[in-house]
């Protein structure tokens, strides 16, 4: 198995891009090729014992930043990291491709320059799994800002498929995310979305709200990207914000400190179990290969965690179980 | 001041309600009618100390059930507590109403059986104050699932208007909550809404995340009633379970047991930082009168910080300050 990290993701790249391929070379023992500016991926490379990893170094001459738009990227930079990694995909040299780069450059590339849609799929989504109890699986969490009722029926599928093969679950149960259970409630899109679910093979159970899903009531949790994006960035805030309000709480007073300095196993415990760090990427699905996308900010283990979740779906096959899945459903 | 409390609002009423409205009426010396069930709620105030309150009781034949259909309630139980109770307020004889019952029926009772909109409002709007620093104010919250660009710019001009007049900031900040900070990141609503705030007499700043938001980057967070509802939903959810995690993380050992009963003041004092009983309710803006909605799960401290809130939109004048806010703005 072969799989490319776009040397130049993060925020810092290439340190914690380089460092998380090691990692993951390390751990799983496949052929891991760094795509970007050779110098600077060789320079990093050479303070770390690589002995014995397949690591790979495949030039691009060009970057990718945060702020470019992915429109420009597509034409105007096509000797991009992006590019050349999602290439070495498209032609067979690689299984998946991960990226903790500009996400829209990255969807447009792969949708458009590089891997292109699968047919019959409308529209490609990200899907998060939610750290959490089951962890619940929300697609889409913003790769589309305004949806149609097919393509959230497709979503659902792609899902459905995603934790079937990768988590080994028979007949995922999918909910659809709303601002209540009951029938009647959501906008239009949620009550002509629940018409197609019910009327579908996939394991609808109705509406969710969001303390459901993520309580991990339901496998899938549907939804249109934009409503998924601010879902998963309220949690994030939300959690990050309470862990402030605690931090600043524990040091009210000498003994609150000395209490806390005892329980700091059950605080690094609680970190770890809301941490994304494990999970790494969220998977683009829809086009013809394995991509993940990782945050921009992700740390190297973060990263490598990332190489775990393209190599799960190559592995388990999800894009020909979702190229089957699509072409059976009726359109 | 004369305000009405919905005796019959909570899941366990009417002693949350009361309650609320003995503490209330304590706290503010302000004269509390409590609505609902007369034998019920004078055999609950027989056991509290209410000498020299001004507490009044109206008796309502009719109960609103959280199950009730709204539709049903405004013609089906004329005689309800949220009938009566925002008749009082409609006649003149109380200044506010306050609830924690069945929030699609106290919207439908507003707006369509009693109090009615205030003229130019489109639509009202529910409006959060989140429990974080500077206290920032989301609406619409849960009114409106589906909403047109208009009605948004409304809800920011109500929103300012409740801002300015509560809590005495001259010219609120107006974010419009959305994936991303950059101007083309949103659905065509947020695209179509950018433009009429941008062309507005409101100090409109741009796009917000979440996390912006919830930071108190803004005075106000302008937003569909769906995504609101969700953002509220998904923030009350991620604490909760944060929460959980938390308490489940220290029982981890005898050391961490001990850690946690010393820093015990500590979480109480961030448990009352993020709480939402201090708010107590979100108002309804855009109707002819004061009217509070709490959660149906309320204890009776946050039924008496909803009266709280009541009293100080019933003194700050906020609902003639929105009547005259929207007859100034271009229709």
């Amino acid at each position: 198995m072969r799989i490319v990290v776009d040397a130049m993701g993060t925020d810092d790249n290439p340190a914690p891009d380089v460092v998380g391929g090691v990692m993951a070379a390390r751990k799983y023992g496949e052929d891991i090729i760094l795509v970007g500016d050779q110098a600077a991926i060789e320079a990093e490379l050479a303070k770390h014992d690589t002995k014995g990893l397949k690591l790979h170094v495949e030039h691009a001459s060009e970057v990718v930043t945060m702020t470019d738009k992915p429109s420009d990227i597509l034409r105007g930079k096509p000797d991009s990291s992006m590019h050349v990694g999602l290439n070495l995909v498209k032609s067979g040299q690689a299984d998946g491709f991960v990226s903790a780069g500009n996400t829209g450059a990255t969807l447009a590339v792969s949708m458009l320059g590089t891997l292109k849609r699968i047919k019959g799929i409308k529209r490609p989504a990200l899907g998060a799994s939610f750290p959490a109890n089951n962890n619940p699986f929300l697609i889409d969490n913003g790769a589309n800002a305004e949806c149609k009722p097919e393509w959230l029926l497709q979503f659902a599928l792609m899902g459905s498929i995603y934790r079937r093969c990768v988590n080994n679950i028979a007949n995922p149960t999918v909910g659809l995310i709303s601002n209540g259970e009951e029938d009647g409630k959501g906008n239009s899109l949620i009550h002509e979305t629940a018409v197609l679910l019910r009327d579908s093979n996939l394991n609808f159970v109705g509406n969710v709200e969001p303390k459901s899903f993520m309580k991990g009531d339901v496998h899938v949790g549907v939804t249109d990207g934009f409503t998924g994006n601010l879902i998963l960035k309220t949690a994030e805030a939300t959690a990050s914000i309470m862990g402030s309000v605690l931090k600043e709480s524990l040091m009210m007073s000498p003994r609150t400190k000395l209490g806390a300095l005892m329980a700091k196993p059950a605080f690094t415990k609680m970190r770890a179990s809301i941490s994304a760090d494990d999970v790494g990427g969220t998977p683009l699905l829809g086009v013809n290969g394995v991509v993940i996308v990782a945050h921009g900010s992700s740390s190297a283990y973060a990263l490598h965690s990332a190489v775990g979740q393209a190599r799960l779906a190559i592995e388990t096959g999800v894009v020909d179980a979702i190229r089957d899945g699509i072409a059976s459903l009726p359109s």
